[in-house]
C-alpha cells in the first residue's frame, strides 16, 4: 500500500528562490477594477433595466437547452480545442506515411497524465485493428510454454503504474542544431499514462520459473501487426518491471497504442514497448532484429555503433513559454508561471534547475504534484517579466532547464554531448534545450554551445582525445 | 514536492490473509500444455510446411497495412470496445432527457483514472458548448471584484490534484432495496480524474483577502449554462481546497464536464462542482438556491430535512465480480482477483475489508497502487473459487466490502443506515453493498439486512428511540 498526501507544493515555495506569490497577486489585483465595469451588463440578468439589455445580449448557451446526454455517451473534446491534436510531418516518416510518428502537444499538457487521444503514436506498419477474441499471447522458447487468450491474461493479478513512454529518437532531428521551432515537434515524441497490466515475471512465476531456474538471458517481444516489430530485452529488466499492459488511463488501450495488448518496459526506449504484442520468446542470445540493428542503435563519433542502449536518459524541457505558447501578450512587470516537464528512464527526478542565460547560471525550480519513478514530473517557476524580455546585462532571455535523477545523472550541456557522442547518433539525445525570448515576446528554439570545429557539411569535428 | 515509490503492493501481500500467489500460479500453469498445442499453427509463420498453412490462416491485421497515423490525430477506442460507454436510463432523468445523468462503467475501470470519454455526466440543462473567448469568470460580492478572461485565469499558479467527483445521489435509488442489477447503475454516479486549475483561495489572496479580512461566510458558485445551477459553499472549504479547474486528465475539460471551467470541491457533493462556471459571489448568508432546497437535501426518518450536508461519506463497492462481470466462466479451484473501489470525501482510505457472507465476517483486502486523499482507491483480494460458489456452510457467496478512512469513519451496515436515516433521504447513501454469486456463477445485487418492520408501501418503520 502506497500512501501519500497531495501537498500544495506552491506553499513550499521559498520566496527567496523565485519571485514570491505576493508579487504575483499584486499584478493580478491590478486587473480588477476596469474589467468588472466593462462587463457589468452581463453580471446579473435579473436586475431589471440594465438587466433587460443583458438578457438580449446573453449568449446562446445561457438561454437554450444544451445537448442531451445521449449525444455524448463516449464524448470528445470541445470544438474550440480542435487545434490541440497530435501532429504529423512527412519529415518524420520512415519512408511511408503509415510507418511514421504523430507527436503529442506537450505545450498544452497539464499534470502528468496524457489523455489517450493525444498520446504520441509511432507505428512501423500503420494502426492495426485487432479482434481481441481472435488474439493470443504466446510464451515460447521455454520448456513450458503458454498460449493465453485475452481473458486468461487478464486473470493474472494486475498492477497499475504511471510511466512515460518516450521514443529514443525524441529530438533526434536536432543533433546539428534546432530543426523545428516547436516544442511539440522537438520534444513531443513522448507521453505519460497510467498503465494497467501484469508483470511478465508473474506470468513466468506461474510457469514455475524464477531468476535462477529459467536459464535464459534474453526475451524477444514480437508484434502481431503487419510490421512484426521485434525487440530483444535482457532478462534482468524482465524480472524487474516489464509488463504486458491492456489498460491505459482507465480504459482499454487505443488501437494506435497496440490494442488489445502491448509491452511496457518502464523508462526504456519506446520502441521496446512492442504494440499489438503476440509473442514473448526466450533464448540465450539476442535476436538482432531489424529494428535493433539497422535502427535504434547509436553511431558514435569514433565510427563505432553502440547496441543495447535501453534506458532513456534524464531529460527536461520548458513547455510554457515555448515557440507555440509565447509571451507576446505579456508586458514588463507581469508575473507568469514558467512550466516544464522532467523525466528519467533510470529513476525519479530529484531536482530541476532553470537558467535565464542559456545555462551559465541556474536557479532551482519547484517540482509540482506527484513525483514518481520513470514518470513525467512537472515543475514550475514563478517569474516577473523584465523589460524587453531581457536579462540585466541586456541579453535576451535564454530559458534552459536541467534535470537530475536519483540514479545520479544530470542532463549534459550541448557541448558535452556533442563532444562525447558526435552528431550521428540519432537516438538518446538528452542535452539541455534552450528557448530564446525575443523583444516582442515571441519564443524561438535556439542552441547554446561553444564554437566546436565543424566540417563543410556542418558536422562537428570531434577533437582528438575527446571522443 | 511529493515523492513516493510505486511499490508492488502485491509483494506486500501476507499469504495468511488471502489465498497466496503460489496457488494462483499453480492454476495458471495448468493452462499451459494443451493450449499451445492447439494454437501451434500460428506460432511461427516462417517455419515452412506447417508455416505455409499458418500464413494462409493469418489474420488480416498481420498481413496488410494498418491505418495511416493521419487518420487518428485525436483518436477513439477500438470498435471492439463499443460496449464500454456511459449509460443512461429514463428512470434517472429529472423529468427531461437533457436534465439527466449518464453513469460510468466502473465495472470496466482500471487504476484510479477515469478516461474523459467515460467520466460520469450530470446536467440540469443539457451540455452547453461555450466559446472560451466569450466566457468570463466573475468574482462579485466583495469590495474588490474581478472579471477574468480564460487567459487571465490560467495565468494564476496552477495546481494538479487527483480527486473523485461523486453525485450525492449515487445509489440513491436503492434505499428500499436493490433497484438495478448492475454496478454501473447502482454505483456509477462517480468517476475520478487528475484535475488542473487554481485554488480559489489564491484568487482571493490576489485581491488582498485572507481568512481574517474577507469577512464573508459563504460563497455562491453559479453556472453559465441554461440551468444556471447555483450552489452555496462555506468559506472554510473555500480556504481549504476548492478549485476552479480547466484541465482534466491532461487536456481541457470536455463540454459535458463544464468546458471551459468548472468548480471542484474535492470530496464534496458532485452537485457543488458547478459546471460552465461563470460567477463566484460572496455573502454572509447561504443563497438557498433551488438545487440546495428542493433537491440535494436529506429527508430524515423523523420528517425533518437536513441541509448543508456536503462531504460524500466513506464508501466502497466490489466492481469485479459484479452483475456485469460475473463468474459464469470460472469453475471450482480457479483463482481470481476480486477487485473494487473505495473512496471518502473526508480523507484517505486506510483499510478495506471484504466479506463472503454478507458482512458477518470480514478479511482484509489489499490496497493497490496510489492511495490519495479524496480519491478513488483500488483494492483487491486473491480468491479461489469454491464448489458451487458456496461458503463452507453451503450458503451462496455474498460479497460485501467495507471501507474505512483516516477521518475515523467506517461504512455502516444497511440496518444501521436505515435505522438512523430512514428510506427517504435520496442522497448520501453509503451503507455496504452486497453481490450474491449464484450456483452458475452469475452475480446478483442483493441487500443483506435484518427484518426491520415495514409498512404497506414497503417503507421501513423506524422504531422509536432509533431515529
Amino acid at each position: 500500500m502506497d500512501k501519500k498526501s497531495q501537498t500544495d507544493t506552491l506553499s513550499n515555495n521559498t520566496e527567496k528562490k523565485s519571485v514570491g506569490r505576493r508579487d504575483f497577486f499584486k499584478k493580478t489585483a491590478a486587473l480588477a477594477g476596469t474589467a468588472l465595469l466593462a462587463s457589468n451588463a452581463t453580471a446579473d440578468e435579473n436586475s431589471g433595466g440594465e438587466g433587460d439589455k443583458a438578457i438580449l445580449e446573453m449568449p446562446e448557451w445561457a438561454t437554450k437547452w444544451g445537448d442531451p446526454l445521449t449525444k455524448n455517451l463516449y464524448g470528445m473534446p470541445s470544438k474550440y480545442e480542435h487545434n490541440v491534436t497530435r501532429r504529423y510531418t512527412k519529415l518524420l516518416a520512415s519512408g511511408n506515411f503509415r510507418a511514421s510518428i504523430a507527436v503529442t502537444p506537450i505545450q498544452e499538457s497539464m499534470g502528468i497524465i496524457t489523455p489517450n487521444g493525444l498520446f504520441f503514436s509511432r507505428s512501423h506498419g500503420g494502426t492495426a485493428h485487432i479482434d481481441p477474441n481472435e488474439h493470443r499471447l504466446m510464451i515460447t522458447g521455454l520448456e513450458k510454454s503458454l498460449v493465453l487468450t485475452m481473458d486468461e491474461l487478464k486473470r493474472y493479478p494486475s498492477v497499475t503504474r504511471t510511466h512515460f513512454i518516450e521514443c529514443p529518437a525524441n529530438s533526434g532531428q536536432e543533433w546539428r542544431g534546432p530543426q523545428y521551432n516547436s516544442v511539440q515537434f522537438s520534444k513531443g515524441f513522448m507521453s505519460c499514462a497510467e498503465w494497467t497490466g501484469v508483470y511478465i515475471k508473474d506470468i513466468l512465476k506461474g510457469l514455475g520459473y524464477n531468476k535462477d531456474n529459467i536459464g535464459k538471458l534474453w526475451m524477444l517481444a514480437e508484434g502481431g501487426d503487419s510490421s512484426k516489430m521485434g525487440r530483444t530485452i535482457p532478462m534482468e529488466k524482465v524480472w524487474d518491471d516489464a509488463m504486458v499492459v491492456w489498460g491505459q488511463n482507465g480504459e482499454a488501450l487505443r488501437p494506435e497504442q497496440g490494442y488489445p495488448i502491448r509491452l511496457l518496459v518502464p523508462g526504456w526506449e519506446g520502441n521496446l514497448c512492442v504494440k499489438w504484442l503476440r509473442r514473448l520468446d526466450f533464448a540465450n542470445e539476442p535476436w538482432y532484429c531489424k529494428e535493433e540493428t539497422s535502427k535504434y542503435t547509436v553511431l558514435k563519433s569514433d565510427g563505432k555503433i553502440q547496441q543495447h542502449t535501453y534506458a532513456n536518459e534524464v531529460n527536461s524541457t520548458v513547455t510554457s513559454p515555448s515557440p507555440e505558447i509565447d509571451w507576446s501578450n505579456l508586458k514588463e512587470g507581469d508575473v507568469v508561471e514558467i512550466e516544464g516537464l522532467a523525466w528519467s528512464g533510470m529513476g525519479t527526478i530529484t531536482k530541476v534547475d532553470l537558467s535565464f542565460d542559456g545555462g551559465k547560471n541556474y536557479v532551482e525550480a519547484q517540482l509540482k504534484g506527484l513525483v514518481l519513478p520513470k514518470c513525467w514530473t512537472r515543475w514550475s517557476y514563478i517569474f516577473t517579466i523584465p523589460k524587453n524580455f531581457q536579462n540585466p546585462d541586456g541579453s535576451q532571455l535564454l530559458l534552459t532547464s536541467r534535470a537530475m535523477d536519483d540514479a545520479g545523472y544530470i542532463q549534459p550541456t550541448v557541448d558535452q554531448e556533442l563532444t562525447k557522442v558526435g552528431v550521428e547518433a540519432v537516438y538518446h539525445r538528452n542535452a539541455v534545450e534552450t528557448w530564446r525570448v525575443e523583444k516582442d515576446g515571441k519564443v524561438n528554439h535556439v542552441q547554446v554551445r561553444s564554437d566546436l570545429t565543424r566540417d563543410a557539411d556542418g558536422n562537428v569535428i570531434i577533437k582528438k582525445g575527446d571522443a
